[in-house]
């Protein structure tokens, strides 16, 4: 059986496990004040070309939007997002339990425009009974999205011209951030985000790392005491240095995007053998996760060899299914896979 | 430089490291619902000779503490603790971010006894105006405390009573439990603790994870919905299994309780040398912290050569500092420091 | 200029101000343990037919709905309601505040239907992320809606039906509750509110009192330590005698309904003058509030000497405008306005 | 039987009650948007010789005391009080509820002092751990306190010039502030009081008002969005009139300041009465609560014909009682009381 279900199935990439071993027995402080961090830091303000930039990690993507979105807002206000967006769907009400609504407009493909934006603070602001309202008071999306979907650098700046102009911040969740950019079909790069974003946070977990989020914050007003949200948030890592030993490994020599690059380009293979097999797919979209249109009868045939989840149902009443590859697919563990969607 | 700031300066046991390599690419599912998290959790019911009941794995210490209570208490009830509890002091208020009063009892040597929590809750009931205060709804104490203090097994069967019969529940804070079991001067064993609380945990970080705290509920009841609150509060590990992996090599052939042991072993060293030079100590404890009162310049000599914190101002106005030994610590690092302390 | 934007524009029932006055210099207990207060419930268990149930008063629906949420829910669990509902729409986040999100569903003319709450309930625990996503753990629903419209007796008893099933509380917002009850298109009677909702309440502030909400708790677990709750939640009024004082007024010989008949009855006579003129309705619903569709000029027009509210944009881009009678709304009002209406 | 219980015992002035009956059928708009808010306000920047600060009317105090915390804090910081602070002991943990630990700090007859107020901010920033621990962000005081003390306009100077050095607001909960203005000790002015503090309320509900909490920002920065957080908080009373009429009745001629002179002369009567017949008292204060030390026999003797209140035992193990005097006091029913007093 090999497994698709996910992009967090394996440990880490092994140079991240042989630098734990070469310094095991180091004694540092905790809480990430330690040299990895602080080099780990270093080489993130470096890639994202944002020498100024503040750098804090944390251990996971719900955390990290709790904890960040407790930095951004005050108590009246909510965050506007995709409505299937990680926040407003899949983190337990993470957002709400802090004390904030979550905001959702509806996305196609899981993204959202800047006309959107616009018009639900225009709409806001504009209804007399705004303050019986919440309040618009950030703008988060995912890129990629939950659906592997890309915006294009254009997109991205029109949103942040739009956050810009009524001075809330934007936000991007970047757990899956690598698949992103190194995706062939992104025009967007690292100092894009770095540039377009108030705060983003480059995905650890999802990416060869045994886990941690990177988040980095260009606008740094917003970082204002964010080490006592982080342990108020219970993110806060004792040995924090093993974020900082993952990053510095991850970002050395671009390992990162390498990775990323890997996974991406298996899952383009997948995509293409679902559509040469005459398969309709979810969302096309270029990233680790492939939303191939299978029937039940397909999807039980697969399953004999292959582990992958069931997504969703599609308006028209199909059902699609998702396949990620990660950092630690081989070309190998996708032949297998094309061989059998060939003969579906 | 050796250090003793804190029981959390290196990295892992070895044992865990090539465990975590052995594994590193099994394909498991997320979210702590693999096999290794299974078998841990049925070697830490052996362990507490509790087979009914149920065990979760968290990150960390802060995260476990809110996640737990929010779990125990309703909206307008707080939670009784020592007022050198953790909890109240050094958490950032995240128990209060999840809308709860601590209540802090004044503790001698980081414990409180029975009869305040009995008083407390005779106070909070008989109070004529009751329904205008903070209702306590659950005891929360640290086993050992925060000043490396013990109960005994009749402290704790004392306020397990109490606990009983007001029909609330007893949660103990395991952080360094391993520490404290194995000490020389401890009475009580794993299973009474399993026994007597409602919930406690088995902290790992603390003693020779990476990471890592295991939740025991006796009270099983209690914990309903349990891994919804995990999640919702930023505790739920996409790679689950590495806390599952982690306890599973800690529990195998009680090494826990024998890293805890040498360390224990090696405070008792420590405590003898600074009683044999003439220094008191804050709380004469038998487990990892060793508290000695010591004059700023007496510091300064021991700081050229070694790592530790400062504590606290005693009421009568002198200095108190931390060392920590660990798992880690050998006998060597010992001796040196011995070494130094006979010639303040 | 004659004022028709919302019921709250006067003060009160002169009634009540008399009685007031009559009162005024008793001397009682405060925070609602006063004889009036007790009398009131009495008079509302009578009315409701149920003997049992526990009666609180609190001064405002935001408040109510928070307070009334925060014992009904546990952390990790979201309320289902209308798209349109009070609590998701014009609180300013109160719900969230508390730590809960507010699930919608889409509804027609502000109704959700006991279908929508089986297929959510259904759809929540047959996902196998289900831990992943904020758990529904009540309904509410409010008689009638924001819309003014109405549920059938049968649709309740269906809701209340799923709700049983499932053991989730049914909670009803009657801030209007008497402009529904009294509907000459109701087939709900006030004991039947109260055999079916775990807890609803009868809404003072838009039906002739100063303010006031009166709780009914049918489920009277639910009503657990609830005056800890008010009090927590900022709803617990010093002088509580003034809300007994304003429902005893209410509840003696039927005043709240007469008022609220009255208010349906000139509501009744706007809909048909608007109707009668060729308007369309954006919802025809039979209890005080007329949602008259008309034209910016004829908007304009009327503004010249009545008062009322903008509400939405209907689908087809016409503009739907408010006009609320109250208990203090007169025929000689009413027929100024349909003059006016006819010469459109 | 005469009662002493407390300061909320009757309605209200009759001023208002006939304020509120001459208003009763004008029709205003609601939530705090009409004229009487509006001269309200007006009145009361008047009275506090502020003309440029910002007004708003909520319920009651502890809806305001959460309401305007939550406006001054961040999510990990928390208010430093006196233990015995209304919010750290009466309030059922609203303001925890809000996600704010409330700090407190030793005091002398509930009060604090600005030394106290300093050292916490330095021990704050100077411990190592500090972003472990709760950040002091506000500082609150009642004035007067809850044992009726009241500070000096030189500490009122002293503990703003603290806040004002380290840029954290200065709250100062006015439930009772006439009853401290109007006292023959008193050396403060509303004028100082609106200067010191850069938030305040004026207490309506135990001097006269039915109910009501004028918040007076002085820094109106502070103030930005404050209207959502009053109608989040569950504090926006629909009829927001009701508070302005009252506000209007009571700040015209100085009312609010006779009605408090009043009370604070009987319970000066009382003061003198105890002390001639050889009472302690618990808190010797100057305003309008009263705290003789009973023994229990005495305590039933003055019962028969008395109510009063319970209060606390003393350090050496007596019992206080409190009296209260309000707005509605009279000199025959204070005469009647000293009678006792005398006999006993």
């Amino acid at each position: 059986m090999i497994h698709f279900e996910c992009d967090y199935l394996e440990g880490c990439h092994p140079a991240i496990l042989q630098r734990l071993e070469k310094t095991n027995l180091e004694q540092t402080t905790g809480y990430g004040t330690d040299p990895h961090c602080e080099r780990a830091a270093e080489l993130i303000r470096l890639a994202c070309e944002a020498p100024e930039s503040e750098v804090h990690f944390l251990v996971g993507g719900t955390q990290t939007n709790a904890t960040v979105l407790s930095a951004l807002l005050r108590p009246h206000q909510g965050v506007l997002c995709a409505a299937t967006g990680h926040i407003n769907v899949h983190e337990t009400g993470a957002i709400e339990h802090g004390g904030h609504k979550v905001l959702p407009l509806p996305g196609a493909d899981g993204k959202i425009s800047a006309a959107q934006v616009k018009a639900a603070l225009d709409g806001h602001f504009n209804d007399v009974n705004h303050e019986h309202i919440v309040q618009p008071g950030a703008v988060y999306i995912s890129f990629p999205t939950e659906l592997g979907t890309l915006y294009s650098l254009q997109e991205l700046e029109e949103i942040s011209a739009v956050c810009c102009n009524w001075e809330i911040p934007f936000f991007i969740d970047g757990a899956r951030l690598g698949y992103g950019l190194a995706s062939s079909r992104c025009d967007v790069q690292l100092k894009d985000i770095a540039r377009l974003a108030d705060v983003f946070y480059i995905g650890g977990t999802k990416q060869g790392a045994l886990f941690g989020e990177a988040v980095v914050f260009r606008n740094t007003a917003l970082a204002r005491d964010f080490r006592y949200l982080v342990k108020m948030n219970g993110g806060m890592l004792a040995k924090g240095r093993l974020l900082g030993i993952q990053f510095e490994t991850l970002m050395e020599d671009g390992l990162y995007f390498k990775l990323a690059r890997n996974a991406d380009r298996l899952a383009e293979r997948l995509t293409d053998a679902f559509k040469a097999a005459g398969f309709e797919l979810l969302a096309d979209n270029g990233t680790n996760q492939v939303f191939p249109i299978l029937s039940e009868e397909q999807a039980h045939k697969l399953a004999e060899d292959f582990g992958f989840e069931y997504w969703t149902r599609t308006p028209d009443g199909r059902d699609a299914w998702r396949f990620c590859t990660s950092w630690a697919t081989t070309d190998r563990q996708t032949d297998t896979l094309i061989q059998k969607i060939k003969k579906l």
